[in-house]
């Protein structure tokens, strides 16, 4: 819908038909774990605009519950299974993501679910609202595994998170994953480094069959499973036709979102976003992104002109009372050449009340380039992370960032903002350069 | 304490003296307001350490109670009042700011105080714990006068501010003064465009005679007095042996802190900042360039090697439930060739519960440099504008700004920043380039 609602700002005339598979255009997809959690009550608070806005303010044929099946590039058209052709000056795909779904046995029972499209969300919520979950199972420890932990756990469900890795997934490093565990586990039970090798049927619930790293079996009764264990790209709209992509499916796009088909522009969750500081695609699929880069196509599709910046990977989660933030490259995307700071520093002037601690890690080079921050606190994490953001956006050094004016008063920062203190401590550490 | 404590660091065996004329040593200057309001319990706990900590753990010879009085630039000697002639290599003066008193007649009475010397501020918070402050008059509506009126005002008095001027004096622009004056006028009695004429005793304590733009005279009944109408840099140390400086006083210094007077140094309220969007110096006196700026005093003093990378003159105060934050040149500052842009935004995911309007103004030149932002609102405002700072710094345009990668989730923000939302503004505002 930002890619349409962008094209028609461009030309008011233009005819622009919307095919959207499901029944829902343009919700708050990241919303659905506050809506399931009770954050916010009704499902409908999470569409962006009723579809009559879409189709009577902004003139967008928009069709739900319409599936494109097959794009032919050569005669511009596209087919829908309803069996319509549509044909098409310029085509914006901007089909998103779907969760992947592990390879277990018994995941197509019907209290296993995946947190991406509405109505799933609403079944969901509609087995807690009747007291039908007071025990669930998630599965995968990323942010979207982490957010729905929380938002059962809110309805005062019995959950358990079990991720196959030994750590939380969300691209941080050690450290502030560390952080982040400690504030899981006051929560919820957490199995990190476990499998699930089966989902059996056992009454209206399911009986999930773990095993550890050491293969010591155990059996836990659930009466709902959440499946978090990461997303696809879906692509294959494009890739079938010789889109070019990453291999994981993510499409390549330029910075005015043409792929490698003509007149075939992608956009959204779907391509693979021009990473700043990789210099290079990278599929980080987020929703500002998914928004600049549907405006980017839309726009350009429809004769306008706009160009997408790229992204730096910024992205922050709750979880539970702490705010977790990264952006740029973790140490691990970094590689073994990068120098990393960790700080642990009050959020607030230190005679200030409810200040809490804020774990900072910088990632950097060793001529001082900034490459990438991480942060976990109980406040003041994710606008400053930006900070970090602008940084890497601006190419700045842990030496500039070191000298930013940041504002100060005692009840939002402490005189040195703890990132300063932190850009600091990466300047001391840096290797000392020869004068010669 | 900054200075010296950095050439401490740069030289373990120099012979370092603090001159300090009041009773205490660092001390969080800014913590004052919360020490009077009781959110700070008690006023040791804004003593960054204890002078021991000085003296025995970094060997200072810190002297309290000693008031340098004199500098013999030639004899590299300062007088002080107790008489003693002490020599130097270098000299770091770190003398501060002090309130200016306005011309009232009566302002010598022991129930009108100012805030700055952690003495007054015991004596008030004295006066208010004993039930004897149920009234109270605020002179000045900046930063200090609103910080200090919201503390008067947690313990239940009745506040009174009276500005001469017409609005809010917080170097906001008029849009974002409008928002603070509501949010004082909430909690407290304001009155701008009026004048205390006099200040006389009454039983123990006074009447303010006050007087408005039309010259209608009033009388007001208050047990204390708080006079907040402004600062002037402490410099006449500096001044009367020929340090250049600002016309209002603030020295003149490079960017390792020398003054213009050999192997004397300046730093912290009393020295004029670079600017960088000014490119000029500026005396804006705000705790965390006092602090860069002594540590680069010291360390240059000592023999170490450090540099001053300026200010873009940001500043956050939080005024009852408001947070107001600016950062840069306001428009007022920026002069009539720069061009703003003002939204008003929510901010979190607007099904998200808890989010507030968030008030942002950008100035910027019309060649789509960015000069400056303020920020007003409820929640996110202090690290909001730290990401402006940031941009400043990094000497970013609008059309960059519209482009950072901002971290986004429900509770934070909306998928669009409403820093980006202006930013989009700003560059669709932008007067049109001839491409010839």
């Amino acid at each position: 819908m930002s890619a349409a609602s962008a094209a028609r700002r461009v030309d008011s005339a233009l005819e622009i038909v919307v095919l959207e598979a499901n029944g829902y255009a343009a919700y708050g997809m990241c919303g659905l774990p506050y809506y399931i959690g009770g954050v916010v009550d009704g499902a409908e608070s999470l569409l962006a605009h009723p579809p009559e806005t879409f189709r009577a303010d902004r003139g967008l044929d928009l069709r739900l519950h319409t599936r494109a099946t097959l794009i032919d590039p050569d005669r511009h058209s596209v087919e829908t299974d309803h069996g319509e052709q549509i044909g098409y000056d310029a085509l914006v795909v901007a089909a998103g993501a779907q969760p992947t779904r592990p390879p277990i046995p018994g995941t197509d029972h019907e209290r296993v679910f995946t947190i991406r499209a509405l109505e799933d969300s609403i079944r969901l919520r509609g087995l807690i609202d009747k007291g039908l979950v007071r025990r669930a199972l998630v599965v995968g420890a990323g942010y979207i595994g982490l957010e729905t932990a929380e938002a059962l756990a809110m309805h005062g469900a019995e959950v358990e998170v079990v991720e196959a890795l030994p750590r939380i997934t969300m691209s941080v490093d050690t450290p502030i994953s560390d952080v982040v565990e400690a504030e899981l586990r006051a929560h919820v039970h957490v199995r990190l480094g476990a499998a699930v090798m089966a989902l059996e049927p056992n009454g209206d619930g399911l009986v999930a069959r773990l095993a550890d790293e050491d293969l010591r079996d155990d059996t836990i009764d659930v009466d709902a499973v959440v499946l978090a264990t990461g997303m696809r790209p879906d692509s294959q709209l494009l890739t079938t036709v010789g889109a070019d992509h990453l291999p994981g499916g993510a499409v390549l796009v330029d910075d005015q979102m043409h792929t490698s088909i003509p007149d075939v522009f992608a956009a959204g969750d779907c391509v693979a976003h021009r990473h700043r500081i990789l210099d290079a695609p990278a599929w980080i699929p987020l929703g500002p992104a998914a928004n600049k880069t549907g405006r980017v196509a839309g726009t350009v599709a429809a004769g306008g002109q706009a160009t997408f910046a790229g992204i730096v990977g910024t992205a922050v989660v709750k979880v539970f009372d702490l705010e977790v933030a990264r952006t740029g490259l973790s140490a691990a995307e970094a590689g073994p050449g990068a120098l990393t700071c960790d700080v642990v520093h009050r959020s607030r002037a230190k005679y200030y009340p409810d200040g809490h601690p804020l774990h900072v890690r910088l990632v950097f080079e060793p001529t001082g380039r900034l490459l990438g921050g991480q942060l976990a606190g109980r406040d003041g994490v994710a606008k400053r992370i930006d900070v970090l953001a602008t940084a890497l956006y601006a190419g700045l050094s842990v030496a500039d960032l070191a000298e930013l004016d940041l504002s100060y008063a005692p009840p939002f920062a402490p005189v040195y903002d703890p990132v300063l203190i932190a850009a600091q401590r990466a300047v001391a550490s840096l290797p000392a350069v020869s004068d010669t």
